[in-house]
């Protein structure tokens, strides 16, 4: 998979959380995914147009999301409810929107849908990409998220 | 929401299950949905851009998507495993590609991404689109499975 492609998401990821939500992330190692899936407790997908056809999925463990979005809202949440599952969606709005502007900058243009939002305990994740699937995994104060993008002509 | 944006996904569903796994379905009556959520075992979910930017997903119960997918590769499968995830992601390329082929045919031309598949007991689907969710619940010989389609701008 071209790099190019995934670099700009991962930034994103790191400008958007720390920018709106003062969430600082440290990105580990990114690694291809040699199964299919990822667990977590909460994601966020989006479908990816354009110059590839894709997804980028972000993985969320309950004990992270809750951190973050408290963070973003300025509120204490204990438990993943609509509000959560709204801010989740207007996070990843606001990371792939980054991510695709930075790819614009170098001549590369990407559509995204909208996102959609996942949650219940130890749910799977699979791309179905002829591709191979790219994952980072984000380490924050109060545990880990994993940045999946897949793309199936990339 | 327009409707000419739904119906060609209900028929491509109905089409591609009868005609690729023998299973023939009956719709429910179509509903705008006031709550956020559908509850599944696994779902499949696929971005859409184009005149429309939005999201579709097929959410099933365990025992219906068991029987669909037992029904299309002609062996019997007890358990979702891999197998069953990558047969869901074909099945929900056809529906997608068999949607987007019939509104073509009215001049209305949708993008794809590559499909996603969630698999784990009772997870919540929350689609975060700004216009109204549309879903449709569809019957077979064992359980139930739910279209969904929302848009941001239709």
């Amino acid at each position: 998979m071209d790099v190019k492609l995934i670099n700009p998401f991962l930034a994103a990821a790191m400008h958007v959380l720390k920018t709106m939500a003062g969430v600082e992330v440290s990105p580990g190692k990114p690694f291809l995914k040699k199964d299919s899936q990822a667990t977590g407790d909460v994601s966020a997908i989006i479908g990816i147009t354009g110059v590839a056809s894709g997804s980028m999925a972000l993985v969320f463990t309950e004990s992270c999301i809750l951190y973050i979005v408290s963070k973003l809202l300025g509120e204490a949440f204990t438990e993943v409810n609509d509000e959560v599952n709204d801010a989740v969606g207007e996070l990843t709005n606001m990371i792939c929107g980054d991510g695709r502007r930075r790819l614009a900058e170098e001549g590369l243009v990407l559509q995204a849908g909208i996102p959609t939002i996942v949650s219940g305990k130890n749910h799977h994740i699979t791309h179905i990409a002829k591709g191979p699937r790219l994952a980072i995994p984000f380490q924050t104060e109060q545990g880990e998220f994993m940045v999946e993008v897949a793309f199936a002509n990339a």
